[in-house]
Parts: C-alpha cells; sequence; structure tokens
C-alpha cells in the first residue's frame, strides 16, 4: 500500500525568527536552509521581504546553493485594499525576492476585516483572489494562510469556509488554516477541520501556535480531520510561547501515524542533529525533555539494569529512539556511538571495523570530554582528531608550544610559539590577534592554510551552573572555500578555548590535506 | 448553571521527582505541598512509600500542617500475587503512611499481566478487587491507576475495559487511564476514552505523559471525552519528557472550556508563581516559552505588531494574562517604535508622552546601536539605561576609569579603578576576574550588590561577516533574586564587551534602587 504523504513547510526562518530573543544573522539563516534541505522539507518558507527588506539578501544568496529536496517560499500578505496588484508593494516584493513559491497571508475572520482592514467582506474576498491570481500569473505557485482562520470561524463559519473557497478557485495550491493567537484546542480543530475538509476541495494545511500548548497535538487533529500540507518550525521556536514543532510532529506522522513524510524516510535519523544545530543557532540551550530528541526523552532511571530495560522497552518507550537520532540514556550506547564514529570516518575515506578496540578506546575519551563541557554534535572535528590518534592516523605536523595574549586599552597582541618559530600580530581583538599570530607560525610551512577563513564564532556556557565562573565552550567555524567544518574548546578562559579551538581547526585542515588524502587519494 | 467540576490530582512530588537530574529534600517537598494546598488542587500524590522509605518523613511531617485545600494520598502498586492484602508491604505501607486517600496502580494490559505480573487475567483481576477493598475496608478513598491502559486497550480493549469495571466495583472513587509510556496520540486518546465511557459507570480520570509532546492535548480530550479527573505535575516535569503539565492543563479547562478546577477561580492568578518555585526547587531554568505562564507567553516583538496588540489584544493574545499572573511583555528592538520603550518605562514607574521629543531621540540612539550589533531584545536594561539618561532620570553613581585584565597560562587577573579606588581580583577565569575586582570596587559603597548574582553569559557574533575580526556581542543575565535584568556589550574584545555589560548590569541595578524606587515610591 502506498503511503499518503503530508506535505511539510519549515518556517523557522520567518515565524521562528520572531521569537523573542531570536535573530539569525545571513549565514546563520543559509546554514538552516541547507540543513533543512538535507532533512527534505518540502517547502522552506525562508522570509518576509515586504516587512524586512534584510530578507532579499538571503533569497539572492541561497542562489549560489543547489538544493536537493526542498523549495525556497517567501512570504507576504495580500495586497493593500486600494492598491492594484501590479503597484502593491507586498506582492511586488515576493516577485523581487525571485523565488518559484509564494506563501500569501490574508484575512479570514470577519472581525479583523471590518476592524483591521477596514473594508467589505466582498472587497476582501476580492483582495485575496487577485493577490493571488497575481502571483499565479508571474508563474509561482501560491500557498495561502487563512489568518484566525478558527477565530474566524467561531464568529461566522459561513464566511471563513468561504475565504478557502475563494482561495482554491484563485489557484492556491494548498489553503493553511491558521491559529494565530494559539488559542484553539484539540476537539475544536478537530470539529472545525472536519467542517471545512468536508466542504472544500482545495488542499488544506494547518499553521499551528503553541499558545494553550497544543500546538503539535493541533497539528496531528488537523492532519486526522483531513489537512494533508503541516506548517511548523524546528524546536517549535516562534513568537510568545512558539509555533507548533516539527521536530515532534514530524515523527508523529511517520512513525506513529504512518504517513510519509521527508523526502527519504531515512532522514528521520537526522532530527537530532537538526534540532540540536537550530538551538545552537538561536542562542537557546537545548531542551532535554523535549520529546523525541530531548537528552532525556529516553532516560531511564539509574539503578535498573540494563538487560531489564532492553527486554522491557516496549513498556517504557513509545518508539525505537534511534529511528529519530536519539539514544537510550542509562545504557552506555557504545555501539550506537561507535556507528556514528564509523560513519563520519567513512565521509573522509576511512573504513574501520565496529569492534575495534582503539575505537573504542576513542569513544570513551570522547564521552569524557563531553562529561567536561564539550559536545561533538557541534564540532565533529574536534572529536575527528582524537579518533586520528587513536587510529595512528595522525600525524604531529606542529607543536603550540607557547601562547600569550596581551590586551589593553586600545591594543590587543598575541605572542605564539609554534615548534621553534615565534611570531607577534597584533589584532582587532585578543582572538583575532591569537588567529594572526598563529597562522605567521604555520603559513610558511603550510601556505594552503591561506585559504582557510573563519566563517563563524561562538561561545556559549554549556554548564547548567551558569555564572562566569563555569567554563565556556568556543565553537569555530572554517571553510577552504570547499569544506566546512568546526572544531571546539572548552575552558574558563574564553581566549584559551578559543585558541584550542583555533589550533584544533588549522590542525584538523593539515591533517585531510597532507595525511589523508594522499592515503586515500579521496576527497 | 452550575459548572461541572474537573478534579485535579497533581503528582509533582511522586511522579515528578522521578524526572532526571531532580530530587527534592523533605522541607522542599512540604514548600511544594503547602504551594499546592494554596493553589486548591484537589489530590496531592506525595510519594511512594513502599519504594521509597524517606517519603514516611513527608506524611508523618505533613501532619504538623492544617491544609485548607488539598486531600494527601500515598501511592503504591496492588498487591503482590502471591501474598493476601494484609500481608503485602505495599499495602501496608499506605497504611503506615496513615493517609486517607491512597492511589494505586495495576496492570491492564494482557501483555504486562502475563509477562511481567506472571500471572493468568483472572487472577489479575482478583489482585486489583481485594488491593481496593483492603484499602476500602481501613476507612481509605482509593484512586486507582490503569497503568499502560491505552496500550492494553489497543491489544484487547474487552480485558482494559474489565480492569476499569471491575476496580469500579471494588470501590475505587476514580478508575484513571494512564498513557504510561505516552505514546498515544489525541485523536486515539478521545477514541478509546469515548469507548469507556460509555460502557462504565465509575468515574473516570487521566493521567498522561509527554513522550508524544501530547500530554495536554491528550488529558483535554479525555476531559472531552468524559473523563472529570485530571492527573498532571507543575511544570509538567517527570520521567523521560515529563508528565502533563498542570499549569497549562488548568487554564485550558478553566478559562477556554468553562470547568469548575481549583477550589476558587481567583486561584489561576497562583499559576506562574507556583510554577516559577517549583522550577526553583527543581534546580531547573524557567521555559521562557511555557504556555500561559513563560516570560515570552504573552511578549510582542515587531513594533507595529505591539502597536496593534495596544489597540487589539484578542487578535495576538489567545486570553488576558492578568488571569494567570503574568503580564504583557513587550520587546525592544530593531523594529519598534515609542510605545514600546513607553511601555517599559511604564514597568519602572515612568510614565511619558508619546510625542516627547527626549524620548524618540533615546530611541533613535538605540537604533543605532543596534545597527552597530547590539540587540536590545536580548538585553532590554541596556537599551533603558540610554533612555534614562536622555530624559534626564539616569544619576551617575560610579565612574569606570581604568580596566586590565591580565591573563597568562594559569593566571587571570583584573585590575579596575572606579572613581578613585582601585581593586585587582584573581578569577577562574579573566571574566570571572572583571566582576570580582569591579565589585570590590562597588561594593563598599554599594553593599546591596552583593544580592547580585550573574544567572547567563553568553557571546555571539552579531555581525554578517563572521570572523574575528568582527564585534562580539556579550548579554549577561543578573538577578537579585526577585528581578531579572539583562545587559549587553559589544566590541571587537570579549573581555571588553563583557565588562561593558557588567558596568550595565550593576549600575541599572543602582538606578532602580537608589534613583527611580526612591522617586516612584513603587517596585
Amino acid at each position: 500500500m502506498v503511503k499518503k504523504s503530508i506535505e511539510i513547510l519549515d518556517t523557522t526562518l520567518r515565524d521562528g525568527a520572531q521569537a523573542a530573543s531570536i535573530s539569525f544573522t545571513l549565514r546563520e539563516k543559509i546554514r538552516i536552509a541547507l540543513l533543512l534541505d538535507d532533512l527534505g522539507v518540502d517547502y522552506i518558507e525562508a522570509g518576509w521581504p515586504g516587512s524586512n527588506p534584510k530578507d532579499y539578501e538571503f533569497f539572492r544568496e541561497i542562489k549560489n546553493y543547489s538544493l536537493k529536496n526542498s523549495k525556497i517560499a517567501a512570504f507576504a500578505s495580500t495586497r493593500k485594499k486600494d492598491v492594484r496588484p501590479e503597484k502593491d508593494q507586498n506582492l511586488l516584493s515576493i516577485l523581487e525576492s525571485d523565488v518559484n513559491s509564494a506563501v500569501l497571508f490574508g484575512k479570514s475572520w470577519t472581525l479583523h476585516v471590518k476592524e483591521v482592514l477596514k473594508t467589505t467582506l466582498e472587497d476582501n474576498l476580492m483582495i485575496i483572489a487577485d493577490s493571488i491570481e497575481f502571483l499565479k500569473d508571474h508563474g509561482l505557485e501560491v500557498i495561502f494562510d487563512a489568518e484566525h482562520f478558527y477565530q474566524g470561524f467561531k464568529e461566522d463559519p459561513d464566511y471563513a469556509l468561504k475565504v478557502v473557497n475563494v482561495a482554491g478557485e484563485a489557484g492556491a495550491k494548498v489553503v493553511a488554516l491558521a491559529d494565530t493567537n494559539g488559542g484553539t484546542l484539540p476537539h475544536e480543530v478537530m470539529e472545525i477541520t472536519k467542517y471545512v475538509a468536508e466542504r472544500t476541495r482545495v488542499k488544506l494545511g494547518v499553521h499551528m501556535h503553541n499558545d494553550s500548548g497544543t500546538a503539535v497535538a493541533n497539528s496531528l487533529v488537523g492532519v486526522v480531520s483531513g489537512a494533508t500540507h503541516v506548517q511548523g518550525t524546528i524546536n517549535g521556536i516562534g513568537e510568545r510561547t512558539g509555533n507548533a514543532d516539527l521536530i515532534q510532529i514530524i515523527p508523529n506522522l511517520a512513525i506513529k501515524m504512518g504517513y510519509k513524510v521527508l523526502k527519504e524516510n531515512e532522514s528521520l535519523k537526522k532530527l537530532r542533529t537538526v534540532s540540536s544545530v537550530v538551538y545552537e543557532l538561536a542562542g537557546l540551550h537545548p531542551n532535554p525533555f523535549q520529546p523525541y530528541v530531548g537528552e532525556n526523552a529516553f532516560a531511564h532511571k539509574a539503578g535498573v539494569h540494563a538487560d531489564a530495560v532492553m527486554k522491557n522497552t516496549k513498556a517504557y518507550e513509545h518508539i525505537d529512539p534511534t529511528l529519530i537520532g536519539n539514544q537510550r540514556k542509562v545504557i552506555i550506547s557504545e555501539l550506537s556511538g561507535t556507528s556514528n564514529l564509523i560513519n563520519y570516518l567513512e565521509k573522509i575515506g576511512i573504513k574501520i571495523e565496529k569492534k575495534e578496540e582503539k575505537l573504542k578506546r576513542a569513544l570513551s575519551i570522547i564521552k569524557e570530554l563531553e562529561a567536561r563541557g564539550y559536545s561533538f554534535d557541534l564540532a565533529p572535528e574536534s572529536a575527528l582528531l582524537i579518533v586520528l590518534k587513536e587510529l595512528g592516523l595522525y600525524e604531529k605536523f606542529f607543536d603550540l608550544k607557547y601562547w600569550k595574549v596581551i590586551n589593553e586599552d586600545k591594543l590587543a597582541l598575541a605572542v605564539i610559539k609554534v615548534n621553534s618559530r615565534v611570531e607577534v600580530a597584533e589584532g582587532a581583538g585578543p582572538i583575532n590577534a591569537a588567529d594572526l599570530a598563529l597562522r605567521r607560525c604555520l603559513v610558511k610551512d603550510f601556505p594552503e592554510l591561506e585559504k582557510v577563513k573563519l566563517t563563524d564564532y561562538r561561545v556559549i556556557l554549556p554548564g547548567e551552573v551558569k555564572n562566569t565562573e563555569s567554563v565556556v565552550r568556543v565553537t569555530i567555524e572554517f571553510n577552504d572555500g570547499d569544506r566546512t567544518w568546526r572544531t571546539e574548546g572548552v575552558s574558563t578562559s574564553v581566549i584559551e578555548a578559543s585558541v584550542m579551538a583555533l589550533t584544533d581547526g588549522f590542525d584538523y585542515y593539515l591533517q585531510l590535506n597532507k595525511k589523508l588524502k594522499p592515503l586515500f587519494l579521496k576527497d
């Protein structure tokens, strides 16, 4: 039997970015978009160019990448009431974004038509119809978001339904019913969505907010009641209490309800990584209690014998945690740990047996470091350096013998000794100075490092005890124009942690180019 | 019309305490019990004396308090299979706890009866019946939790239903249907609960876990389908991904669905405080995105939008935040206009006209700083300092004349001069050293700063060009045991940015306490 598909629209970069305290940079947006494409969502709603002109940069930049799974969509409102579509700034902003898909939002609640739009109910239907038609005429496919749909329906079901049908007749590919203020409860979503689904032929979607704590459930109930398109964000980030969390919705739909979601079922395994990278880029601590992907989601009380847990997993685990890239917590999951590493090693051309003792030893070093604040999820290449050392595949190309950073009011100097070479450099700040001095030491022997750019740098306190006394974790992203890699340093000092991550970053590049590439003759 | 009541059983002290990383002391348990009694829940399930003998202390100690609203219940399993009730340690532990109410859990899933209990289906019914009867005979009221009910029902609905009826006939006051592994989805809860409710006369309850992210919804759907008793925990704390969150369920039932919950409707206002005290005692950070009570639950970001919210709160707020003790929060950001600032100022007692020139000037300074990498979303108090200066409400309590941080291999020292006082301090890292030295300079004149703790610290590169050359943004969160505030510094140097944020943080506290409080006589 062919499974029924549910289409996923991710709006992390648009609705998610409206969350308090979240603001993504252009590079972060690109990184998230590539991650979502790799995960295999159907649509990436990436910005609202009419409201935020900076979003144009994203639409321009993303064209340099060829996406394999997802369509990029731009968001806008329907046209203003007395403006013709071809003169309307909102609609023109979509054309200017040069996308093939648009998400248009419009009113379906009579109160809002009258009091916010200040127009007639009939005119609002016209606005919706000709806004959609305008974009269709320019070759775009259009998803229509019916704002405040559930609230509107409660007040005037006939009008709300009419909005859906008018949008469908105007050519909208999907009409998404939005619970804009998040106030609707699951049994109401069921009743209303069913009612609509029985009375329209257009493909229905749902767009839920979590103000009542039921956004995930509302999305699932929406699907049970006839919707085949679901909008949400990674980790449920979004305004107020957030949007519906795709990280929870996707496995519920795929594993529990048997729908086809994402381009490949195997991609469910990427959910945990996608979740943790988005937390990091959003500057949020991951929620250890998050369903499916949280650190405690499959944690079992200490003291229970591992065998008992294994036998009785069905009783206390609603799904197999590996399906979504998570793992059971009490059991030291040597096997799933090593398979992760094997996977990484294969990517750089190294094939190794799962039972290899050296690999296990590397894993135990990694686990020890993670207990001290490292997170190799975020910087796998620092972990790979450890593995290479354990496997005897590492060659010491340079030795950082000494470093010192001098930072006075306007002056930032770093003195670094590598092997027998001492160099000093002045930088815009202490970390920049360290970067420059380190390069001066290395570049004569390794001119290829000139290609290496630092593309991201971030510091967080990994521990729960938040205080400047705690250790900080510095993550640096490098790029040589072709590859991207990330390394980490952990220390009580930001500068020391940065020097560690910098050193690892250059070291990894040299291992790859001078040691591994010649060895395996592949990239 | 008399509203229908829903009974609430809180199991924060029993099921909640099984969460990873949570362990309450006796004093903390008493404090939570008194808080729950004051809130007005019907039952406080406070411990499992048969499994955790330390729980006896609680049952003994709580007798010294006279509770006004809640009944204290002890938890235990039904008797062992070959033991008579009067000899069964589990049941005797309930009597020993000297409570009037018991929660007994037993099997309703045939697989578990056979493979875990290793007995017959008939014998399991006997076990349930005579365990309940034994406690009833000793004068207790009994709530029966049917473990794994929904899973069991899917495999053998007749047997699962029989368990409910046998428990009811044996005298259980309530039979709670438990989704023990949290794997059941709302539409399944609806179907199964309705089926049971139509075929039994006993009062039904629901006990949900959050593994699918739908515990709140499942509880509400359970009520819609016939349950009149709901079990859960404060903030949803509990094993794995936690239990159903009463902090979200209670207002949904009371405000949205019109049920009578808690002894007094006014008590809803206490929800926010109950939530935050339990977070604190559990050693967890409050979730700012938590529905109803989270810091961002009624936060509004964009300027235009914030203006619209004031005009039409119904559009973006599903309920009035004051009903549950929360408040509207307006975020100062790039996009925001003066109405956001006015809102903030009002909170600290300053009323000002929207058209005030000084306010506009402050806003333009803020916007300029945001273009340079500040984000006052994240640290509104740094923005407020600027506004206070522009409004002439700022008083310079101290002047940071000089600072220098010395950071060598193992040594981190900071020398700071404030006014005419110079101090030095050694820290675990350079920022800790700066914090300590700054406090040394200030604390003699301002001993109130001793109460001020740093509760979060983070650094990111806000710029588009991410490179160590770029500026970094440091955000620090402070707390004095009562208030929380956040400040920011932006610089090419992490240390300089940190010193700026630290200084602002102390400065803001002094403005509030020494300048504004005396001025407006309110907090």
